[in-house]
């Protein structure tokens, strides 16, 4: 494998967000030859969606997805009620900053509003996403925004994604498109996610011979070992496990020749670094070790 | 569903390790009225394998199975071979303990003997799997001891095992023994590993569809909800969001008439109170939450 195109970079705002609002944000890909941004809702929420996609759209670059939709599983019909809304209105974001995707981290087990999971039902949980996903892609379809369902860690599967392999995301895929079928919804591929999955090959190829492709989009960073925080404890390119360049060539071979979006929470290393050698350290790391 | 048969009860020595030796542990069972154990092989060291055997003998304990064996992938061939002949020591001992089954944790990427993960290969190190397993299983069959494949979950894929699911542990007994087919080599289902599987059921099937059956063990705990410790945050059934009544419905279902083992990591809770109170607290939610 040689070198990914550094054009292809993008940055994933949860990367910075300990240390950065959004506006700085934009600011630092600019400032670091970055060319892809991928906004979290809360980020673009605090500066406001226009001036967010203006500033955006200024620094010429793309939105290579917004996060995040879904979050459907929930114990009453007004708590889904609820969660339809906030996922229209995410819909009407990401049109806003012409984003590539909304991305669908779909919810785990139904929860009250304070996070308290209230069910063991994990099949009722996944028939309450293929319903919400079913109703969100009529409204998503007639703005134009593709859905991607990104198939999360089966570790996030109770409270997170009961969505947990890409054999799940497309087979989700085809019962509401149709087999072989990608129009408004597809998948988003995060190496931290999927990475473990002996099926990955085969089902990032299946993606693929929908029409459209159901490839989106394509996380990355890497699996530490050890792994001390579920959930704010993932790695830089390089430091981990996973072997990147591998799953990148699946990608391709695939004709995937999308972005590559960095997204890295790490409480304990990355999120306390001085972001501008966050930044850099993406760029080389995006080199080196993708 | 009815609560289970009280009789079924087996326990794990994890369960108490910090608080007790496996002589202590088979005189708790005794006590609390457990039927069946399943040692730690650094527990049986401690007091020797053939006393061990003795005192689990004269204490009328089933031994649900050996933990463990496995661990093959290795960066050479020195090391694959000192894996090979600790292996077959495993054999041995589950032979002298009389054991239902060795336990197989397979192993995850290879690493040096200091822990250190040295490749990136995940298709290699499950080819060494395959090859480690054909080898041992020969000896294991020669002296009628049947080896249990247990998928762990997949956060472990990189550092402990590199069979994640249950259909992937199926997929290793056909190769190894013949589709449909279970002499020697089958499965241990860890409710904690494979909950979260959106194939579950499907795969509990196939297993219990070779012949003879490949459902060699069925271990308890639960999930939680947060998880604080990929290693050792485990809960005690009941305690978690997973639906253990349904998943023994459906080892139920395909004839799986064997013990039912509670194995608890637990370093923040259950390892730190008065192991009698966790032998009592085991029975009980073994009648309430199984």
């Amino acid at each position: 494998m040689s070198a990914p195109d550094p054009e292809l970079l993008s940055l994933n705002t949860a990367t910075v967000r300990q240390q950065w609002n959004l506006a700085d944000i934009i600011a630092g890909c600019t400032r670091h030859n970055i060319r892809g941004i991928s906004p979290w809702r809360d980020q673009v929420d605090q500066l406001g969606v226009k001036e967010a996609a203006r500033r955006i759209r200024d620094a010429g670059l793309t939105v290579t997805g917004l996060c995040r939709g879904g979050m459907f599983p929930a114990p009453d019909s007004q708590l889904r009620k609820a969660a339809f809304d906030d996922n229209r209105r995410a819909v009407d974001e990401a049109l806003t900053l012409e984003a590539k995707c909304l991305v669908l981290v779909v919810g785990g087990l139904p929860k009250q509003p304070d996070g308290k999971i209230v069910s063991r039902d994990l099949a009722g949980a996944r028939e309450m996403v293929r319903d919400g996903i079913g109703e969100l892609l009529d409204y998503a379809r007639s703005g134009g925004m593709p859905l991607a369902i990104e198939p999360l860690h089966p570790m996030y599967a109770a409270d997170r994604a009961c969505v947990n392999t890409m054999r799940q995301a497309n087979d989700l895929c085809d019962e509401l498109v149709g087999p072989r079928k990608g129009e408004g919804l597809g998948i988003a591929v995060d190496v931290y996610h999927v990475w473990w999955d002996p099926e990955l090959k085969q089902q990032i190829e299946r993606a693929a011979e929908a029409s459209p492709s159901r490839l989106l989009a394509f996380h990355l960073c890497d699996w530490l070992v050890p792994t001390t925080d579920l959930l704010l404890g993932r790695g830089m390119m390089g430091d981990g496990v996973i072997d990147i360049p591998l799953i990148r060539s699946w990608m391709e071979a695939c004709d995937y020749h999308g972005m590559h979006e960095v997204e890295i929470f790490s409480a304990n290393n990355w999120w306390k670094r001085d972001p501008d050698e966050v930044l850099l350290t993406c760029r080389r790391r995006h080199q080196l070790a993708c």
